[in-house]
């Protein structure tokens, strides 16, 4: 199997190698072969090249069974031109490849949950899946400018049928594998878009008799996250209400440096990365928690590779280490043992067999 | 002094009554005269002209000083077609009065911290005044429709650099009387809208020098509102994004229904509701709680008709009431004594003399 390494900026170099190891071991104790190539993007691709996706970047990728990536981003690269900025790299390579389904999984770590901001009554058990529409929307739509010689600006949203109706399948089948209720969120008393989003939903919502459907306006959503977490299973919504509907679940367990993300297209590719992000600060340092990295490894196994028992594997070698008591400096684990990025990435591996 | 009632739809109609006799009471004290008059909205003004913002109700607004709406919308009018859904006669109202700018407080109250999803620790001593641009933005922007026989659609992100200069300035003027922190909010890795929102923050920063500005973006903030809540001030950014999170931002202090609204233009006429909605599973029962909405009265006072000790004394009684451990069936207080809409009103009014 051909994965592609897009270590990127900040940690993102230190955490892919922790992947990368996990990988191995999984593979000569399945006997699995994956071979790994290493591309530039984000801010180091515009230091080395010029461009934050060079072209060599993306055609490693058009041929590769999965992809992992780092973060992308840091002061270094702020002042740039809109075009040429870190996030451009990863824009582009989500767009290029096609993949249309974000999926970003919140779920609680027993030992971490002592971390989180809300009070353990509102959050224990909670559980959620979302799925964000990632190609289409207002991130992609034009005009996207500014009119009337400056005075005005324009972005634009906007969506086919068909990539609606791709991304509600999506959901529906993750749906029915899992506690089979779904929460589609729109903001459809005001936008045109989410009125279509909602009748594509009640049309597919025929085929899934067995899934129960909620409509959720975006506001409502952004409260519910917060005063009950528990009442979600997998919650499916547009590209940007994802975006900030994501970010602020990840929050509400106190391990955001524990989640992974899979961003994947209709065939299995896809593209796995922590939503932490490059952590600038904590770079080259060797104190990077790699747990979120490690993890995005274990969903590209799950998702891309058909590797359900490995990717179980190492989910439950993570979870191990911290009940272990072994954590990085950004978790606080009750009588813990701190530890850097490669002792962690050794305890998985240790975990692991 | 002309004040115009909109009670609209469910408990509206009774918190709006709550509002009036404390208004009439402060009004009685300072003497002040303040005439009401009442007008339809909503789905009331549905039932009883077939539209949600009847001709008469905006014309009465036009000649107000100052608006008090109760609530607006209900599932009897949830299967209606777009245009006369309740919901158009709130954004009407707010489009034709042009009320661009909504002032969001959200503090906590001490008798009901504990009522927050969040820990005590992390929520205690948050103050944040959310300024929400209200009249642009993807709410208002054309196109707004089915294109491609249906197979598509799109919304449009239009704003005009002066409706960005005239919000900004709001919001500056709002932090110099504060703790003088401003976070503009916005997307500007993708959007254009954002970068032109950006630079506007930053070209009105020089006129407020004592004032420091931070930009974030959308979904950092989205996180941070939950991580650290007491990290922000004044916080300005575009219609949809601050729907949003003044929404995530109502409930972290674990009073929804106590938080008021203004939104109001630059000449100082502004419509002021409650943030809650308009529940009607409890209405007509006498149960609702009037403090929401009789704290939106106080903002009326402050903003509309520059009463600022009479706004004051308003807010003092409501804490009072608190502190004698009243409360309506939506909150509780510790060794609490829970009464209804009249008997909350009333303790207000005594607590008021
Ligand atoms: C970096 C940025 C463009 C990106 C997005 O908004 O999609 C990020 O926030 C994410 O969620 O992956
Ligand atoms: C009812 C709805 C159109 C409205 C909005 O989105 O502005 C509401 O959510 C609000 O925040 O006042």
């Amino acid at each position: 199997k051909q994965i592609i390494l897009l270590p990127g900026d900040g940690i993102g170099k230190e955490i892919i190698e922790s992947a990368k190891y996990v990988l191995n071991t999984v593979a000569s104790e399945f006997g699995h072969r994956f071979t790994f190539h290493s591309h530039a993007i984000g801010g180091d691709a515009i230091d080395q090249y010029g461009t934050p996706l060079p072209e060599d970047t993306i055609n490693a990728c058009l041929n590769a069974d999965a992809i992992l990536l780092g973060a992308v981003g840091g002061p270094k690269w702020e002042g740039l031109p809109g075009n040429i900025r870190p996030e451009q790299g990863l824009l582009g390579i989500r767009k290029k490849l096609g993949l249309f389904a974000n999926l970003r999984p919140i779920q609680g770590f027993a030992p971490l949950l002592h971390a989180s901001p809300l009070k353990e009554e509102v959050v224990n058990g909670s559980d959620i899946l979302i799925i964000r529409e990632l190609t289409g929307g207002l991130y992609f739509g034009k005009p996207s400018e500014r009119i009337n010689e400056g005075k005005a600006v324009v972005d634009t949203l906007y969506y086919e049928r068909e990539e609606m109706e791709r991304i509600v399948e999506k959901a529906f089948e993750s749906a029915r594998i899992r506690r089979k209720h779904l929460t589609s969120v729109d903001k459809a008393n005001v936008l045109e878009s989410s009125r279509l989003w909602r009748e594509v939903v009640n049309e597919k919502s025929k085929d899934y008799p067995d899934v129960t459907v909620e409509h959720m306006l975006v506001d409502a959503a952004a409260m519910k996250l917060i005063t009950s977490p528990t009442q979600f299973d997998v919650i499916v919504t547009e590209n940007l209400f994802g975006d900030i509907l994501s970010d602020e679940a990840s929050v509400l367990t106190g391990s955001l440096g524990m989640l992974p993300s899979a961003s994947i297209r209709a065939d299995g590719v896809g593209l796995y990365e922590p939503v932490h992000g490059s952590a600038p600060d904590i770079a080259g340092k060797g104190i990077a928690n790699p747990l979120g990295m490690i993890l995005s490894a274990a969903l590209m196994l799950r998702h891309s590779l058909q590797m359900e028992e490995e990717a179980n594997e190492i989910e439950e070698a993570v979870l191990a280490c911290l009940e272990q008591g072994y954590h990085t400096a950004d978790l606080s684990v009750k009588n813990g043992k701190q530890v850097g990025t490669k002792e962690m990435t050794e305890a998985v591996v240790e975990n692991l067999t």
